[in-house]
């Protein structure tokens, strides 16, 4: 069994892409990183857990994405351009073919978005992936959960409840369309678009935890209420036939594992914002607005209002 | 049982220590920070699983403050100055006691060196806890592994293999005395020594994986070799014995767990860092030298020289 710089070296080099500010990669006590005058950092950590966030048996290239591309949401959420990532690796053994798919799936999205593995840590244990991820952008254009005000108006990027269909159909051990299995394992950040939004948005969030539940996270931080119109939530016409066929809004609202952006425009940037998004790759929809209060409600397509929907995923309250 | 976010908020930003140049911590999708002007960042990673790297019943403030430590370490050995934490905690259960005192533990440390945290994700899962800090250093006094050269001498602080001798006499059901408990459940960081080290040393490096297996990585890097002087290494009273009675360098050589650092200071230097270190609070001891070629040997008392003594803990070649 190789040993673990072994390990390190062959599969984690590999992944380091070429980047002028890493002036020492992998291999030493620290990474040194050069961080460019004038800009701030956006720092973003999150773990998957084996048969919690994904099965064990799971694709390890599609993991390797899906590691990555969680933690480039977050970065898309707050408006930064990412840079440089910290990998630590728990196995239950020192599997060259997993690990290679792993570092795969990895490197790809890596270098499609300019990041470089700088550092990390191999251990063996039961199998999860903590990721730190490091975004860069100028201090006034961060994009944060605590600045939407009341008439702002709400748009998310995408659709919603793709990711949560596919997980339900797969437990239940039928067959996954391969647009939503897409959506579940190999989510693709928005971060072209975080980036974009500096100039309209004021205030925004990933919604992996759910749309209602992240709404809920701005209205709690921004001291403000919100309502959403069911009628305008984008979905996708799997999503949108389970939803007439039982009723069931649990899905776009609170399944989570979507990794779009859900954004406040201010009233006197609505217009131009509508307009220049109009022809990007990915639809933003409107789908309702802040206003004074507390709380998230949802207003029927016939105006009626039901009070206060929340929920969400939490790792800790199932 | 609480959410995740309540866990999150109790206890994560009671270990928020205040920073200036913290823009945004907890609660956000990323945390934002401001680097000094003229800074660059150092970043480490470790992570700590259950099992492995502690018992399942280890203390848990003990284990915050260990998290925490082995860290700093690394930031030491590159005579970085400890700015920024992110953790990744993955528990069994939202365990209200554990996470409290885990959180002292940590918060304690963090305190003493001026380290905040600004972020991480909390997980459901076999027990393990991943850490990235982040230090700051002028770009001129990184010490890094590859900066070792012939001529030299090799210095370590405090004393060898106590950690490793707490680990035995624990496992064999052994009393341990609190002098050597201390050093393997609550090391001390040296991180001031590796501030002080930019004036006088090359390179430098933590011995968590032991003397000779780390001693190697900076002769690998460095594309030299060294020479230990067994009758040098700073033994403490228990481990001097240990060696004593069974003839065994095993312990202070690669037992590992140590977090002392090893470092090389040229020749022109020796004297002045001999004279300015006498009086630091931890002893400094020279135990050989880097010679030009490769691999570490050992020195014994009669002059003899053993080649290639290697080892150390490898976390996947056990």
């Amino acid at each position: 069994m190789p040993g673990e710089f072994d390990l390190i070296r062959e599969y984690f080099e590999a992944a380091t892409g070429p980047r002028e500010d890493v002036l020492l990669g992998i291999g030493d006590d620290c990474a040194l990183l050069r961080p460019p005058p004038g800009q701030i950092l956006a720092v973003t950590s999150d773990t998957l857990v084996s048969g919690r966030h994904f099965a064990p048996d799971a694709d390890p290239e599609s993991l390797g994405h899906k590691a990555l591309a969680v933690n480039l949401s977050d970065l898309a959420a707050m408006g930064a351009r990412p840079a440089w990532a910290s990998l630590c690796l728990t196995l239950p053994a020192a599997d060259r073919d997993w690990l290679a798919a792993f570092m795969r799936g990895f490197a790809a999205l890596a270098g499609r978005f300019d990041v470089s593995l700088v550092g990390g840590d191999t251990t063996r244990g039961p199998l999860a992936i903590s990721l730190t991820l490091h975004g860069l952008l100028a201090p006034d254009q961060a994009l944060r959960r605590d600045a939407a005000r009341p008439g702002d108006a709400l748009y998310v990027t995408g659709t919603l409840g793709d990711a949560g269909l596919a997980l339900r159909l797969r437990q239940a051990g039928r067959p996954v369309p391969r647009v939503l299995a897409q959506r579940l394992d190999r989510p693709e950040p928005r971060v072209e678009i975080g980036r974009r939004l500096a100039g309209y948005a004021r205030c925004a969030i990933d919604i992996s935890d759910g749309l209602a539940a992240d709404l809920g996270h701005v209205c709690a931080r921004s001291g403000a209420g919100a309502v959403l119109e069911a009628a305008r939530l984008p979905l996708s016409p799997p999503v949108r036939a389970h939803v007439a066929g039982r009723g069931d809004w649990g899905l776009p609202l609170s399944a989570g594992d979507d990794y779009e952006l859900l954004f406040s425009v201010p009233p006197e940037r609505q217009a131009a914002f509508e307009r220049d998004s109009a022809d990007w790759e990915v639809a933003v929809s409107r789908i309702g607005h802040i206003e004074a209060g507390s709380g998230v409600r949802l207003r029927q397509a016939d105006g009626q209002c039901v009070e206060e929907i929340g929920g969400g995923y939490d790792h800790f309250s199932e």
